[in-house]
């Protein structure tokens, strides 16, 4: 395979698009360090080589060869989806060779590719449970089969192989299973969709990549068919399928959280090529309804382990949050969809909190293992996982990982938006088309000072837009102060050598929970910048409990240095509060007369570190949000 | 059937069991009305009826048909453990009628155990599942199999009928299948255990109705093969089943909650029989673990949904607790028989907790639907339902309510014990074996004065015991107060026309929780004798919304009067706070800089009602631990 020059994204819109802002070709971004960069060359050197030898080890490649070999016994695992664990492997793998050429992940790829296609059926099918364990299985079980959920994670695959690498050799396939789900499910006799979405967003992309107009009618025929109860007296209620009411009339999101959002990541794609108002005017109102009232601090989304679903609003257990990574990774998928759509920064404020917090925590430092449940406070005993009999999580990870200098720029007919900070080369076009090279020079996110230099800007005005985050108290853009939330807008001619320094405020800070968020009452968590911190056991002193700290509000946060043990990220350190816990042994409710008086047992030293950190050192107890000490009755 | 002049209780000890106190005949005890008697007459007069009703139209009768009928095909519900929804009714059936006769449950109660005894395999085996669905499927999945889980339950229902009405026909029936089991499990090639404890129990049950020793060693082969990883790669993890350490040397509880009481019970009485006193070590070892970090304050266990498992230590979120029903029933069974063991009444008022509080509120006021999950908080949506395809909760609720006279007043050698307070006749014996009678005058609960009258006392002098609540503040016997916990010891001859008045303070007061249960932080629940209060959207004033009530104690809590909608039951009235809100609209976490001074919107009026009662009205929210006004930053 050759790595081409121009690699298209994951998200290319077509130029009829209903769109504010279009995505920079990927080629055009390179991180050249820091904490994004870090974890991308980690994914590179790490995590992509894991995945080959996990899916070997799991019998998930094996299962494909099972089916190339027409073999009817020995199919691995219990589970139907196991295929997709390989497709979100090869996506990763594709945006990375695109990134950077690597003879080893180009064989890997292209030994993939060619197992795939031997493992197709001749009429397009590709399902190595079907095929291998029970051919007649095949449409059977819309409810569970997660056939076309499979289908979409193969075309997702294919589309970034032909992106990054110019070879059609698996888009070829990819089309021949749309062709067929097309015939059988709009032509045929299957009038439901998948009880899991994905190919909805797969298939606009394949749209767009191809420019076959079925497919986009595919992907409006799948979502339109959704919420008319077509699973009802399944294994669980409507709501876990979005299955309640139709898309255009779901005005609120909830159910199984990697589904509803992999759906709205495709309903949005949907809106932008059909400009289907009605599918716009529901993707806001579950956006809305998301963001205040069901995402977690960390941009985590999903309350409750029971269905791996979103809550009610402002149910948010910080000890049993489920936050799949699989959720923050679609989380980010959708809000970048929006922000493309809208052009409004909420979006990209959105991405940044999730992207830092909630995924980031995903994968260990050592790019090694992962977790699948991110929740924002342990009692001990959670510890990152090679590999898991359902691995969605890994690929996941890494497939945004190779694709994370996507997400970081946009253009439109205004100019160049910045929405993520990092240190990065960017190459695009201005609003005339002349080719445009910008450097970005930052330690953001651990530094707030963000400096832009013009390498080229072209000879006609454009604006250079910045995002200023929404909890930037304090920013100035060339010593100007500037808002929090929204762009700061610079319209000038550039030239070479052109600088502009955005400065924003990352020193620490405390951070409220909505009264109505009944499970962290009386707490506070500990942010800065985009970082959300934690308080682990490991760095408390000899005999303290977690459990016990109380935060002292009365002394300021103050920067505590860099902790060498989790690659010198920077420490908050603060000051805690231990109760005095007498009369309460032993008991788990007190009359309140009989309350003991508040009393302090002294004071203890805190190091906060950040939440994406956490269990790289053991699997002792973490928190996020830290009692107040003046929160609660004691 | 004919109903017994003696009819002995569920749990009868053998003369050489270890106890410190013993029941007294079930007989002997008459609930005379209030609310114990008020809930054992509409189980009489309605659920009971509703069971036969239900059982029939979810074809669990008809799966025992199916048996008897030797049918192959048909069987009802995909769930194993049907058939011992049939078995806890009928053991339901049995405490009523012996409670009073009822043609009309007795001929219910006939043909049940004419179907039964139909249904039976030649060999002794019983299960509708295997014999109609597949008989080769026979003790091949006892994890998840439910075949002993069925037996013990079809044990507990043929002693209950023979020592209800005489009747040895389904005590017969047990006896085939126990020694089948016996044949099989210790005989045979069956070394393992099943999944989910429940025969232990029943089998020692079984050895004290019989006096056949091989019944209680059955019990102890069974109870000791768990604990060593039977369940290794199955389903669930091994805490689930109990199966993690051997239960000798598990000294904390954990795992599925109803398996893991339902285990403690059967140990608790194992230890009874036999004396081994490590099975004494673990289970109070056990029980403090429960009491003390793993109960809700209205007696519920059980914090997840996930497993439906027992949590962490002091992980007990209001509104994902699960409670489920048969837990509290099953942490009744168990603290009953511990009381029986050591005669400490912190186990009874474990029960009086549970009792009024999880165990009641599993059941509308009207005897028709039923709650399997009891949480302490409700964002609304939550309604009793009128039968589930898992059924466990309504028949065990029916057997707990037509037995309830059994656990409230038991005998020893220094004389009888009074544990829970209703309007009752007593009968039994003094220690020299003379006949003694009781009449208990009371409008306990929701009254708190206890007026006790010696009808006939004997010739020798014993001690009248009277448990003295741990939530009771304020306690006086005769006028002279008395600690609150423990016993009051009343020694004499007693003799006809003896009267004692026990006054208990029943004012309504204020709960706090242990400052480690972080999910009720800055929260305080109300509480009234030994009945937790809650609040329902229901009884607040228009526009106000649950969600926002603060708690006012700058002023006490007063008694507010009859509630008419729910039977009558006191309302407590207090004063709520609702902050102001301005600032947080859409906005679900905010920098601690930018909080809105604290505002007050002004005070409303708060009505909480006896938590067992939610849910009878509609389906709003409900919560029983209330916001602080004092208790979170706003």
């Amino acid at each position: 395979m050759r790595s081409a020059e121009r690699v298209v994204g994951g998200v290319a819109p077509t130029g009829s698009a209903r769109l504010r802002l279009r995505p920079v070709d990927a080629s055009g971004v390179h991180i050249l360090g820091g904490l994004l960069g870090d974890r991308q060359q980690v994914n590179r050197d790490v995590t992509l080589h894991r995945g080959a030898a996990e899916l070997e080890l799991a019998g998930t490649l094996e299962n494909l060869r099972l089916a190339a070999a027409g073999a009817r016994t020995g199919h691995r695992g219990r589970f139907v989806f196991k295929d997709s664990d390989v497709y979100k492997w090869l996506e990763a793998l594709a945006w990375e060779i695109g990134r950077q050429p690597s003879p080893e992940l180009e064989r890997l790829a292209e030994d993939t590719v060619a197992l795939i296609v031997s493992a197709q059926d001749p009429d397009g099918y590709l399902n190595s449970w079907c095929q291998v364990v029970d051919p007649a299985w095949r449409w059977t079980d819309l409810e569970q089969g997660h056939e076309l959920y499979c289908a979409g994670h193969l075309i997702q695959a294919a589309v970034a192989l032909e992106r990054a690498t110019g070879d059609p050799t698996l888009l070829d396939v990819a089309r021949r299973f749309a062709d067929l789900v097309d015939e059988v499910f709009r032509g045929g006799d299957q009038s439901g969709t998948d009880g899991h979405p994905e190919i909805e967003v797969a298939l606009v992309e394949l749209y767009r990549a191809t420019g076959e107009p079925r497919y986009l009618e595919l992907a409006d025929t799948l979502t339109s068919r959704r919420g008319h109860g077509q699973f009802a007296g399944g294994r669980f209620d409507l709501r876990y399928y979005q299955d309640v009411e139709p898309v255009r009339a779901m005005h609120t999101i909830y159910g199984h959280a990697v589904r509803a959002l992999y759906l709205a990541a495709g309903v949005t794609d949907l809106y932008a090529e059909t400009g289907d108002d009605a599918l716009l005017e529901a993707m806001l109102h579950q956006w809305d309804d998301l963001a205040s009232t069901k995402t977690y601090l960390t941009g985590g989304v999903g309350s409750r382990h029971s269905d791996e679903s979103i809550g009610d609003p402002h149910e948010l257990p910080p000890d049993r949050a489920y936050c799949e990574t699989c959720a923050a990774i679609a989380s980010i998928m959708w809000s970048w969809r929006l922000l493309l759509v809208t052009g409004e920064s909420r979006f990209a404020d959105l991405i940044e909190r999730t992207l830092y917090n909630g995924f980031l925590s995903g994968l260990s430092l050592d790019g090694r293992s992962f977790f699948y449940v991110n929740p924002l406070q342990s009692r001990g005993g959670h510890r990152r996982q090679s590999w898991d009999p359902v691995a969605c999580c890994p690929p996941n990870i890494m497939r945004l990982l190779a694709s994370l200098h996507q997400y970081l720029v946009t253009t439109s007919d205004a100019g160049l938006q910045l929405h993520q900070y990092a240190p990065t080369i960017i190459r695009a076009a201005n609003p005339a088309g002349e080719p445009i090279e910008l450097r970005v020079d930052t330690e953001y996110p651990w530094r707030g000072h963000v400096e832009i230099e013009v390498i080229a800007g072209g000879s006609v005005p454009w604006t250079l837009a910045l995002r200023i985050p929404d909890w930037a108290r304090e920013a100035t853009v060339d010593g100007d102060a500037v808002p929090a939330g929204g762009y700061a807008e610079l319209r000038r001619e550039w030239t070479a050598g052109d600088r502009v320094a955005l400065e924003l405020d990352v020193s620490p800070r405390l951070t409220v929970p909505n009264p109505r968020v009944d499970a962290v009452r009386g707490c506070l968590a500990i942010e800065r910048g985009p970082i959300v911190y934690c308080i682990e056991q490991e760095d408390l002193e000899e005999g303290v409990e977690l459990a016990d700290v109380r935060l002292d509000t009365a002394l300021p946060l103050e920067d505590g240095g860099p902790v060498a043990a989790l690659g010198g990220v920077p420490a908050v350190a603060a000051r805690g509060i231990l109760p005095d816990l007498d009369g309460w042994e032993r008991r788990e409710y007190l009359d309140a007369r009989e309350l003991p008086a508040a009393g302090r047992n002294g004071a203890t030293r805190i190091v906060a570190v950040p939440y994406f950190t956490w269990a790289n050192r053991g699997k002792g107890a973490m928190r996020v949000w830290i009692p107040d000490v003046g929160g609660g009755r004691e």
